[in-house]
């Protein structure tokens, strides 16, 4: 008997049309989908099964372990799916409903903002499927630290100036160790910072303390390839002060390096969405 | 007047299901196509208007500047098209090609392998068409440094290993400076590197040198998400010996880290291929 396959299928960072062929067939085929709160709604409306919200909202409360335990069976609703719920999912809770959920025959769609191998926990959630023996699949999706810049034309990688890139979070989260910024600086590649806004002024504090210029291009990018994108460009020394002036929310990327000075007052994300 | 748009697109790491939507809309409603030779063949049949091969082959000799004054004009079969042509283009050649179908009205698709900001020129290529006053997009691709990691089950960041990952480039050619490997080392991330297949021996002993463990996990994955793709998984101080004896083939990536030995012996990236 082949077991059902659970595929986790990166998103893309917003906009419907930066989805692989792949990813739009998964989904469509998709009996269920699980999806977290960064995913773009104009990629949950291409949803035509089961749609389940299991996003990890920052400062929520967690659902408690024994909810784990009695996941509503059949067409009950969960707390999860109710409107306005404000229940931040336990990872180990998303295991266990995509077990389930598999178990019953589903086709499950494990839907991730961005790719599902960066930032985004997907290894540990490939581990839990396959100690439960089901079939994995991995569909990439374009992440924002690549496509975010790219969108307000800033090559991550340009020969002229960098021999790479370094993607990076700067909300490690629950007690996880804190990037090395100082090895970081001292590499001279170009740095993107995932979820960095709100540490905006301590990064930039370490980067200079381990010798970067004061002047070195710096930019920030407010939800890249969604309707709400923004952007500014800066120094690395201004990096912090700028955010607050522009009021640039999160999500967000930081870009530390020369590339930065190249990003359009006229966005190529804005082109790409006329066009 | 609207000058015409060319688009810089990502053709992804090859299988042509990991194009994204709006990859395949431009490569369709194309007048003129300029393909990089690591573009898939399955993408290339994508192609609906000319295509024009301008791939760099390293070794291979370059094509005269004086020839870039001398662009055959109309259907004339220039030497790049000819069936067993080994010409290498100039990068200038290649900007004075994509400007000229511009200017001629023509819809114009510059085809990546991987994405067109991942060392790909895409930063000089956007460059030259600016200053040459035409309108350009970045239509972002799946890069082979997560994607491909991926096909074999390695996530390049795991918050339980890494909280972050270096993509870099272990050929930065054209005399450019090389990567910082002792500095690289220090990080504590996941190394993706493209094009170090050649240079692994030099690459690993830097590393080692640096303090980085003997039995660090190594893999190398050849031509990720193709009919040909094919891994290994060992350690940094075997990466190099692997590589020979495995025979393992350009193009390559080297992923060094803990994530590394989440490598599947079933790909899978062949079970995506099944489904």
């Amino acid at each position: 008997m082949t077991l059902p396959i659970v595929s986790l299928v990166g998103a893309g960072p917003g906009d419907p049309e930066l989805l692989t062929m792949r990813a739009v067939k998964r989904i469509e085929a998709a009996d269920v989908v699980l999806a977290d709160d960064l995913v773009d709604p104009r990629v949950l409306a291409l949803v035509k099964g089961r749609l389940l919200r299991v996003g990890k909202r920052g400062g929520w409360p967690k659902l408690p372990r024994q909810q784990e335990l009695t996941i509503p069976q059949g067409d009950a609703q969960p707390p999860w799916e109710r409107p306005g719920s404000c229940i931040s999912t336990d990872q180990h809770f998303i295991h266990a409903l995509m077990i389930r959920e598999a178990r019953a025959g589903h086709r499950v769609v494990r839907l991730k903002g961005g790719d599902p191998f960066v930032f985004g926990r997907g290894g540990e959630e490939v581990d839990a499927l396959r100690e439960a023996g089901i079939d994995v699949e991995v569909v990439s999706g374009l992440t924002s630290g690549i496509a975010g810049p790219a969108a307000v034309g800033i090559p991550v990688t340009d020969r002229r100036a960098s021999p790479g890139v370094i993607l990076v979070t700067g909300h490690p989260g629950d007690g996880r160790a804190e990037p090395d910024w100082p090895a970081l600086a001292r590499t001279g590649l170009t740095l993107v910072i995932y979820m960095g806004v709100a540490r905006a002024s301590h990064i930039g504090a370490q980067l200079l303390a381990a010798g970067l210029r004061a002047d070195l291009p710096a930019a920030v990018i407010s939800a890249a390839h969604t309707a709400q994108q923004r952007h500014a460009v800066t120094t690395l020394a201004d990096l912090a002060d700028c955010i607050a002036r522009e009021r640039l929310p999160s999500p967000a990327l930081l870009v530390i390096g020369e590339v930065a000075a190249h990003a359009s007052a006229a966005e190529l994300g804005a082109l790409a969405r006329s066009a």
